[in-house]
């Protein structure tokens, strides 16, 4: 069984690319020709269409998806069912899915959580995003069962919107630094047990790329950890928000669009061929976006090199 | 439309009893008469099955249920499906239904959370736990759902867990008082924007019943706030513990436990006599434990009225 990180470099490397595309179902957003044809075509239909075609689309262009569990949940057990025929599709293509959940809960229901989503027997995604507030031992049931079944985690650590500060950034009296470096700490420490031979593990942490002095000291703060970028191509995250994430080998971050690249297809009567278009073509320009800023970082940590 | 903190107060004020009963679909906890019958019984009619017969049991002794959705994800499809039955029973019996979920997202997502779960279009449940480590904006969506459809949210304030001090219980350099008492001055705003006749909000807490002295403190904190109390029944919470999260009205606070009234019954061999006469009798021990505390720290607290 090969753990998370490894399948997840060993993908970074073959693509090329580290982008991943967010999958947040919304019908209304959806081009008009996904919605026609069976009157009687329910929310399920819709979404796992609309999902196809954007998987499709990014063929080659991207190692892992993003659903967000709450636009499934939007449609409530609909919504579950495209979750599930969403992962089947993304996994029957090659992808690794990130289901984006932001979950935790102590004791025996963050077992329950982990069990759902990491485990082999409900929805059996290969990463979850897992939030901090309960505590370390909250997040333990999530760390045994990425070791038991190859799986990751993703901490949510410093999020991308303006409140992202009312509390992760508060400074502590028993440390002097930010919270968010507490946090740090402890995806560090569940690394240390989680990881790859590629010497990534699979304990990431979650970043919103708004903040890149914040991201290039908790860069550093965990060097072994991938990085789950946020907020790109809103919220105004840049490309040089995003490269603060990478390594110097180029590793260590992915950056996830979700809108930037499933819905800026220009007016809702698009073709089917036009929307393909416009997403590969979004997801193309995303990854040529960030991997020149990585390689000009790359260059300005290694000044010898050039 | 009436809001979500006087339909509560009412319903505590017809029952007499803070109890909620903690809804965590345990199948392999069950007792074995629920799981037999059907060889094709699945895991929804077996959860259906079982949560019928504790409403049944409890009826008139609880104003609400609290479904773990934990333990609902944990069954995949199945389960979300048995949560839609489960609300669905617990609303046809006149009972609240909080939504133990410690959601949380930023933006949009947030949005779509709300929408999910105090929308009148997806799981329409009365309220939802929400976590705030995210910051203040993340939990505007779930506020203006309160306000659009008289529903409520329960804040993650203080957890019983071990582990819960680790960041809950951090002091910040700002204002020399632990980061909770900061998220607990957020919910005490969004309350402001949710008061109902009672004199009680629909932005409540969720705080465990294993620390009396930080209960009191937030209790002051938070007058007008309900307090969703947790950890009854297991990780050492105590009927003194949960009694400080109420005020000297008697109200402010209702209390949760999930196995300890409902997977407290013996054998798994119980006949379906005994186990709901197990069930109403642990939440009946619970209610009196609960209240004989209550009214002794409202006769402390008010001496001259002994």
């Amino acid at each position: 069984m090969r753990i998370f990180s490894d399948r997840l470099v060993e993908s970074l490397q073959k693509t090329g690319s580290p982008c991943v595309v967010g999958l947040d179902p919304r019908i209304d957003r959806m081009p008009a020709f996904i919605k026609s044809g069976r009157a009687e075509k329910g929310a399920r239909a819709i979404i796992c269409d609309f999902h196809e075609l954007v998987l499709d689309a990014v063929d080659g262009l991207v190692s892992a998806v993003k659903p967000q569990l709450a636009f499934f949940e939007r449609y409530g057990t609909a919504g579950i069912q495209a979750f599930e025929d969403t992962v089947q599709a993304a996994k029957q293509r090659g992808l690794l899915v990130i289901a984006d959940g932001k979950r935790n809960d102590v004791d025996s229901t963050a077992e329950a959580y982990a069990a759902a989503y990491l485990g082999k027997e409900a929805f059996d995604v290969d990463a979850l995003t897992v939030t901090p507030y309960l505590g370390r031992d909250s997040m333990v049931p999530f760390v045994d069962a990425c070791r038991d079944h190859g799986k990751g985690i993703f901490v949510v650590l410093k999020t991308s919107n303006p409140g992202s500060g009312d509390y992760q950034d508060q400074k502590l009296e028993s440390t002097g630094r930010p919270l968010y470096e507490n946090v740090a700490h402890t995806i560090r420490q569940f690394g240390e047990g989680l990881m790859g031979e590629s010497g990534y593990s699979s304990a990431g942490a979650v970043v919103g790329a708004t903040f890149p002095e914040q991201a290039r000291r908790l860069r550093a703060l965990l060097p072994n950890a991938i990085i789950l970028v946020t907020g790109y191509g809103a919220q105004g995250a840049t490309p040089e928000g995003a490269a603060a994430c990478f390594n110097p080998d180029g590793l260590g971050a992915i950056v996830n669009s979700s809108r930037g690249i499933t819905y800026s297809f220009g007016s809702e009567d698009v073709t089917k061929a036009a929307f393909l278009s416009a997403v590969r073509e979004n997801t193309l320009r995303m990854r040529d976006e960030i991997m020149r800023k990585v390689s000009q970082s790359a260059l300005a940590s290694h000044p010898a090199s050039r």
